[in-house]
């Protein structure tokens, strides 16, 4: 199945991306590739201006970009202002989304008789439904998952496989969360008693809001007391490690490996990047953005980027960075100024005689 | 169930921590919440004095509390010494500890004939147990767990779904095992050989202590010769990485996301906080504490606290970070010494003439 | 089973090592162990200086060492040029690689009747094999491993229990993915429009070429478009992160904890040690060496090591660190080059009075 330039278009204008066709309107996309992988029937995208040179090499039968870019020879353009949100539905239009097995829920998996399953669920071979677990309809239960006793489980979810779900969990609708991730596991809770580490019984939960995606092989504590909350819209990548008690708001967007101590609140819209790290009991303003392997000691105010370890304001961040790479000239120079002083002193000792 | 304030002193009279009341010893509480989320029925703490304006809000009925703290308006109040400890107690006694599901030894696991499985052993369906492994009384292991041949598992052990213990580890009465974790993986062990990678067998094993836990998807490799060692009393967060050879105290306690390469000799009661993370063939001495995202590249002396990267003693890494935060400013004023020093030069050569 | 000193000589030879006997060349050995651990029977070595100290108390039978060490004691030596690549190939000959479990194809694994399997495959129970999907010949498929649909896998692989690959993912021969990896999920790929995240799908593959072995509970991100690559030899430690379209060159070597965000160009034979991170869109060049923690933000030369945070060129990282370590004393420094500016000019001054 394949599109011409102009359905393509057609289809991309309905979904609120303009575009103007240079060249041949009459040529056949059916797939997308990138700039430097891109044959005959693909289209391609430019957006970040470091692939730019790569655009007059490619072989894609057309190309997304933006009405600014200038092209050396002869080719298919679809101009658009953001080449890289256009590509998306392009990809969407073209591929879809993944397409799950069908298991409907198989004989071979475990379910506990009080467990209440929705319309149309999905359960593969070797998944285990605790005791009055409820799953909405249309989720898909890969195999090796575990949900345990009551937990909540929304519509439309997908649990990649051998998904680990502790008991007196809640996830809402559409909520995705890749294979091997560890959901409501304790925390590290221990009280110090005569040297040695008593644990204290992890009594909450964790709740994940709608349109939750989580990657793989992540952990998020349940909260000692309460629970530990991620709220709707929020996305994480893989290997990402929530203390108990944490609240992260809506809409945020974690990189791989960050890790977040206890009861530490999230804003909205925050950005952690890959393997920044946060410290319990602390504050994360509304879209904040923690740069990459950052080590965030203090609260951070709403809107601010902070980088460093100890993190501070990126400005600050990059000004101390410029310094310190130029400390072994700076501790020559004050070495000359030294030297330089003590000269003048014996010259001034000198002419004062 | 609940207690009266005066029965739930007398009980933790009994463990060790002996409370004061104010307030009415009648009233009843049936469990235990944070100071914000507590309500009628619900016994609170305050150990954190970040929290301590949110003890006139709080709608606990009681609230456990340091024997100094000073309040606003008439509430319930457990005077203690210890508020963290005492309401560890007080969660123990009104929540419990979790209660595992009850498989018996499921006909859906797979348990190799040769296997020697105690008294009470609760094994989930798809759950594997290899060759002349043996378990101790009373083991809980969760479905999608895999013990691998010639492992020998203590008495009173929980494995949760999907952990993975490699041949021939060895695991102490009383451990934790969650989610995801893989025990004894063959470490990085490889010889160059004409720049290709030689895999050296490795042929060691994972020796697990008593009273151990270890949080969800964590990795600790097999030594390539003898043992890696994890001793008594420790306690691991989620997603640490311990390197063969490597061998840690009892009574330590490690955050998550810490990663220790091989060889590593740690000490006792040893605090690691997240992301810390420790090179090979050092030694961490007893009581010692490593802050978060420290990357210790030399032995660190017992009782030292650590920090920074590389991490040097936390007073000097204090120091340093205080200048690091000025250094502009301390450039700034190396070039205007350097500045005034040669006005001064200029003057004077001016002067003696 | 053990052979004498002579005869692991004689076959150490025959793989390239040649060893000069000083002692007793009768004299048997049936294992390996660290000096330390080792005993009657056995045989060890000293590679790392750090533990020439242990080889006049060991009490293993025999030790390999280089042909300059000296030794205090009369003892059984074999002399060769590279200790640890000798004792490699011994480990081999006397312990050999792990033998795996004979499952044959399991009757409890679910094998779509679509799949191809090939001879003396050895398929564990509960494990999942998709549709259209192909495994070689001699693989080992433990239990709980889920191969996702159209996924081609090559002969000899090992897939360790609990290994997830996502469909169409591509595993040469020889292959090893230690437990609980996860490979091809989909990478954190969204598109921001008015303020929510658009999710891209994932629609591109993960390759992985001949002889690479993968630690445990790693996560390697399949490409939006086209194929996150690693390339043959390549040896991974565990949690190790790769994000979408990034290429991994051959004969690579990560420690664990390692994160590599999406789209960046590794060369061959590129060392990255622990805990280190690579932001995307970058190169990193044949041979180069990142180091434990480094946070590498602008592509790195062939054959450079490079360090810290930003990481920059070891000798430059060095450098820094060591005026860093003494910034409180240059501060203090820079203060009394102002007093002593002040006094002296005062001094002239009052002199040019």
């Amino acid at each position: 199945m394949g599109l011409t330039l102009k359905e393509l278009t057609e289809y991309l204008a309905t979904v609120g991306f303009e575009c103007q066709i240079e060249g041949d309107a009459s040529a056949i996309v059916s797939s997308v590739a990138t700039l430097e992988d891109a044959g005959q029937g693909q289209i391609s995208f430019l957006s970040n201006p470091k692939y730019e040179n790569q655009l007059a090499a490619t072989k894609a039968t057309a190309v997304l970009v933006k009405p600014e870019i200038k092209v050396s020879r002869k080719m298919n353009l679809l101009r658009t202002a953001d080449p890289y949100a256009a590509v998306t539905a392009a990809i969407v239009k073209l591929h879809g989304y993944r397409k799950h097995p069908q298991w409907g829920v198989s004989d071979q998996a475990t379910i506990d008789v009080s467990a209440t399953i929705g319309a149309n669920v999905n359960i593969g071979p070797g998944a285990h439904i605790g005791g009055k677990v409820s799953i909405g309809d249309n989720a898909v239960i890969y195999p090796g998952v575990y949900i345990a006793c009551r937990c909540r489980i929304g519509s439309n979810v997908t649990l990649f496989p051998n998904v680990v779900i502790y008991e007196d969990c809640i996830l809402g609708d559409r909520v995705t969360i890749h294979a091997g991730t560890v959901i409501g596991e304790d925390g590290l809770g221990y009280a110090p008693v005569n040297e040695k580490w008593v644990k204290i019984p992890q009594v909450g939960n964790v709740v994940i809001g709608d349109d939750v995606e989580i990657g793989a092989n992540c952990t998020i504590d349940r909260a000692t007391l309460g629970s530990t909350i991620i709220n709707s819209g929020t996305k994480f990548s893989n290997l990402i490690a929530i203390g108990h008690g944490t609240k992260v708001g809506e809409d945020c967007l974690f990189v791989a490996q960050v890790g977040i101590a206890g009861s530490v609140n999230v804003g909205k819209h925050v950005t952690m990047a890959g393997q920044a790290g946060v410290v319990g009991h602390i504050n994360i303003g509304d879209n904040a953005t923690v740069g990459a392997k950052a080590g965030v000691s203090n609260s951070v105010e709403p809107g601010i980027t902070v980088l460093g370890q100890p993190a501070v304001p990126i400005n600050d961040c990059r000004r101390q960075v410029a310094v310190i790479q130029k400390l072994p000239e700076l501790k020559d120079e004050i070495r000359r100024l030294r030297q330089d002083l003590d000269r003048l002193n014996t010259q001034i000792e000198k002419n004062s005689k």
